[in-house]
C-alpha cells in the first residue's frame, strides 16, 4: 500500500533551487543530471495534460487506456489464494518482525521454486533479493552498478525509471535502438557500436515495455553471445513475464546462465494484479559466481580475560546465556547496548545474570 | 514482509571483485567507499559470532538482549486494530492497484495528523511522504542529499546504515560526537566546528539510539539554532518517538521548523511493533518553503490540426473520451501505447471509437 519508485520526485525537491529568505541555506546545489533525468518521467504529467482535454459534457464513460494497473475493474482481481494468504500471515501475528536483509526466507525459496520452472537447473533462496516491487529492483541495480565512470546500456523505447535511476547514482547511460522493423528486437549491432571499456550491464525488458514484444530464443542466446563478447551483465526485466500473445513462448534470460550472468527482475504486480502490493525481487542466475563477492569476514581470535566490549558480550553469552550487542557494532568500543523488547520476567532474569557476571569477572579489591 | 535496506548487502556483491574465468568481466570496478561502509553494518556479524559462543549445554534459556525486534515474544503483538486494518485493506481489493508515487492519499493525511499532534501547527498530507520503513526514508534522504562535493554531519554513536547509504550515494560524511557526560546531548561546538560551505544537513536521532537519551526543548532549540548558523537542514530521525522513560517529554524537532527546515523520519515499525511490515514516512517541516523546488512543468501550447502523438491523444480524450498514453513519454514521438488492462467490453467500445477517430481525421483520398 505503499509506493518506492517515484518518491524520488517530491523528495528531489530537497536538491533543487532553494532561497530561505534571510537565511544562506546550504543544500541548494541542484543535480543537473537529476533534471535531466526527471523531465523522462514525463508519462504521468503528460497523461494528466490529456485527461485535462476531455470533454466533460460527452456522456459516453471515459475509456482509460493509458493506465497500466488493471485493478480498478472487478473482472481484474487477484487469486482469493493470494488474499488469504496475507490475512493468514497478518492474523498469524508471526509476520510482524525483522525478516532477514534479503527477505523472508520461505518466501525467496517461493520465488526461487517459482522461477526455476521455466529454467533448466534449479534456482535456490540465496540466488534471490526481494524487493518492495520490480521497481525497487531497478533502484538497487543502478545504484549498485554506479562504479565511476561505469555506463550501462538501456533500451529506446523503454522505461523511464532506468535513466531517472541511472542519473540519480551518478550512472551514465547510453541508448541502444529497438527495432520496429525487426519486431522490435534489440540492435544487437548498434550494443557493440555503443559499448566502451567502461560498459558494465545492458538492460533488456522482456516482454517488451512498451511494444510488447516477446523475444525469441534465437534471439536472446544472440544477446547472451553479445553480452559475453563486450564482458557485460545482461539486466533483464521480466515484470511482464508471461504476457505473452499468439504462438511466441516466454523465454527467461536466465536460460542463457552459461553465456553471460544474468540478473532478472520481476514480481508479483503484473501477472497476479496486485501492483500495490510491492513485491518484486532480484535473481541472480550465475553459476560461475562472477556476480559474488569475497565476503569481508571479521578476522577476530579469541581472547583470554576481558579485553574490550567484544569479548564481554562473547564470554557473558557463553557462560550465562545472555546476549548484547557490544558498542563497537555502533562505533563506540566499550559500551554495550542491551535492548529489552522482551517478556520482562526473562528481562530480569538476564539482568541478573549480567550482575552476578560483573561480580564474578571483577578484579578483588585492594586494601 | 519483504525487507529493503540491506538488500544492498548482498547485491553489494555485484561491485564487488569479480572473476569469471574465461571471459574479462567489466563490471568487476569496486566501490572503495562502499566497501568502507559495509563495514560499519557489522553488528549483524557480530552478535552472530556471539551467539557462537553460547554454551549449548546450558539448560537456562538464552536471554536475547542483542535484538531490537520484540515481535517474537507473543506480549509484544501490536493492536488487533492494525491487524484488522491491513485484512479489510486486501479484503476490499481497494488497494491492490497502484498508488501515488507518493504513497497512499488517505494514508500520507493519516500521518499528518497523527504528527500533528505533537506540533503547534498542523501538518498537510502533501508534507508527507511515504516509505517501505524508515531505513528506506533514510535511503532517500541519503541520495537526494548527495550532490557532488557536498556532507552530512552524522552523530556518533550512531546508526550504521546513514553511513553505508550515504557511501553508497557518494556523499561524504563526517561524524560529530555524542556527549556522554551530557547526557549523550550532541556537541553542538564541535557540529560547528566540523562544518564547512558544502556541509547540507546534519542527523539527530532523538529519542536517541543507542543511548536512549530524550533530547530536551532547550537542546533542541540550541540544535535548531546552530543548523541556521550555518544554513545546514536538520534531519530528525525520530522512529523511537514517545520511547521515553522517566519524566522528560519526546519533543518532535518539527516544532522548530521556524528556525531551520526539518526533515523528519518516522515509522510504525517501533511503536506499533510492526518492522516487517516495512511502513514509513518522510515528514517536510518546512514552512518557508526552502526545501521545495520549483515544479519543471510541461509548457506546450495547443496545437491545431494532429500534429503529433500527443496531440492525437489530446484530440482523441477530448473527442472520444479514450485515454492513450503518446509515446513521448517513453521517448518514442508519433507512437502511442496501449494498454488493455480494462474491462473487455470497455475495451472493445474505446477501439471502436479510436476507429472512428482515425476516419474522421483521415487525410481525403486524391484521385
Amino acid at each position: 500500500m505503499w509506493r518506492t519508485a517515484n518518491t524520488r520526485t517530491r523528495l528531489a525537491s530537497c536538491s533543487g533551487a532553494m532561497d530561505g529568505g534571510e537565511v544562506a541555506w546550504r543544500f541548494g546545489a541542484a543535480k543537473p543530471e537529476l533534471a535531466a533525468a526527471s523531465a523522462q518521467i514525463k508519462m504521468r504529467a503528460l497523461v494528466a495534460r490529456i485527461y485535462g482535454c476531455l470533454d466533460k459534457s460527452d456522456p459516453r464513460p471515459v475509456v482509460p487506456l493509458a493506465s497500466g494497473d488493471p485493478t480498478p475493474f472487478p473482472c481484474f482481481r487477484t487469486s482469493p489464494a493470494a488474499e488469504q494468504a496475507v490475512t493468514a500471515a497478518v492474523a498469524s501475528g508471526k509476520h510482524n518482525g525483522y525478516p532477514s536483509g534479503t527477505g523472508v526466507a520461505e518466501a525467496c525459496s517461493a520465488v526461487a521454486t517459482y522461477l526455476s520452472r521455466y529454467l533448466p537447473y534449479e534456482l535456490s533462496a540465496d540466488d534471490v533479493v526481494l524487493t518492495a516491487g520490480c521497481n525497487h529492483g531497478i533502484e538497487i541495480m543502478m545504484a549498485v552498478l554506479a562504479t565511476p565512470g561505469s555506463n550501462v546500456l538501456l533500451p529506446r523505447p523503454g522505461y523511464p525509471l532506468y535513466e531517472a535511476r541511472a542519473a540519480l547514482s551518478g550512472l551514465e547511460f547510453r541508448h541502444y535502438d529497438l527495432l520496429p522493423e525487426k519486431g522490435w528486437e534489440v540492435d544487437v549491432s548498434g550494443v557493440e557500436a555503443l559499448a566502451d571499456d567502461n560498459t558494465v550491464a545492458m538492460v533488456i525488458v522482456n516482454p517488451n515495455n512498451p511494444s510488447g514484444a516477446v523475444y525469441s530464443f534465437h534471439h536472446l542466446a544472440e544477446i547472451a553471445e553479445t553480452a559475453r563478447k563486450l564482458g557485460i551483465m545482461v539486466i533483464s526485466d521480466e515484470i511482464y513475464e508471461h504476457f505473452v500473445f499468439g504462438s511466441k513462448p516466454f523465454v527467461p534470460m536466465g536460460v542463457f546462465r552459461e553465456i553471460a550472468p544474468v540478473v532478472t527482475l520481476g514480481g508479483i504486480s503484473k501477472r497476479w494484479m496486485v501492483p500495490g502490493w510491492k513485491l518484486g525481487w532480484i535473481a541472480m542466475t550465475d553459476p560461475k559466481g562472477v556476480l559474488r563477492e569475497k565476503k569481508v569476514k571479521l578476522d577476530m581470535s579469541c581472547f583470554d580475560g576481558i579485553d574490550d566490549d567484544i569479548d564481554f558480550c562473547c564470554k557473558l553469552a557463553k557462560e550465562e546465556s545472555v546476549v548484547i550487542s557490544p558498542g563497537s557494532g555502533l562505533n563506540m568500543e566499550n559500551w554495550l547496548r542491551i535492548t529489552f523488547a522482551v517478556d520482562p520476567p526473562l528481562l530480569e532474569d538476564g539482568l541478573e545474570r549480567v550482575a552476578s557476571f560483573c561480580i564474578r569477572h571483577a578484579k578483588p579489591i585492594m586494601n
